[in-house]
């Protein structure tokens, strides 16, 4: 069972942002930037690509108003999707606001923010949503 | 009129890789890997999230079976998709053969290709969607 899935399930905790039948979205604990989203499909699915032709259909509609809360809650200019996806073989898309191109640099060392700090970042986009 | 919807017109020539009703593919030129390619909606809109929502539902499922071509034709890890847009104000999608996080930061030079690079790089990738 990859760690998406364990987080999915609540049996990891996460800052969850929002969820629907077939995408659940939380922080990222390993931020590029403030307000780092990542959107994952509720099925365990390497690849973005390999995803069912139904997730994709429904992923950027189910990301957008999380995305859209995320540019409003944050100073940026809009917010990157990016899949990388070589570390957890669990697709999944990353929602960053950004100013620069190189804010979504993943050689960049990651951010740090305390418990209260995520929560805050949390509740942040939640209320926009 | 933005450099994209000439290059959708035909105004500016592009090295061509698939088109539907809704979108245009091409090679970037400006390519971070051999085999790059940019997914670019037939409507000018800015940011990639207010594209509207039967674009955004149809995007990837256009762009599935050129990732799947893109992979089949170079030698990578997975293709990773990244909308960054900070340049052109006509919304796009990034599609990437990749082999670690680092082939997906915008701040390294881009490569170049010859013409004849060009075209044997587009027919490879459309001989296999």
């Amino acid at each position: 069972m990859s760690i998406f899935t364990k987080i999915i399930n609540g049996e990891i905790p996460s800052y969850k942002i929002a969820e629907s039948g077939q995408f659940y979205a939380f922080l990222d604990i390993f931020p590029l930037q403030k307000g780092h989203v990542l959107v994952v499909p509720k099925i365990e699915v390497d690849k973005i690509f390999d995803v069912p032709d139904d997730y994709l259909a429904a992923l950027l509609l189910f990301a957008k108003p999380i995305a859209k809360a995320i540019e409003a809650s944050f100073d940026c200019n809009r917010v990157s999707m990016v899949t990388v996806g070589l570390e957890v073989p669990h697709a999944h898309v990353h929602l960053i606001p950004i100013k620069e191109a190189d804010d979504i640099n993943f050689a960049r060392p990651k951010l740090q923010f305390t418990k209260e700090e995520f929560i805050a970042i949390q509740q942040l986009i939640v209320t926009k949503l």
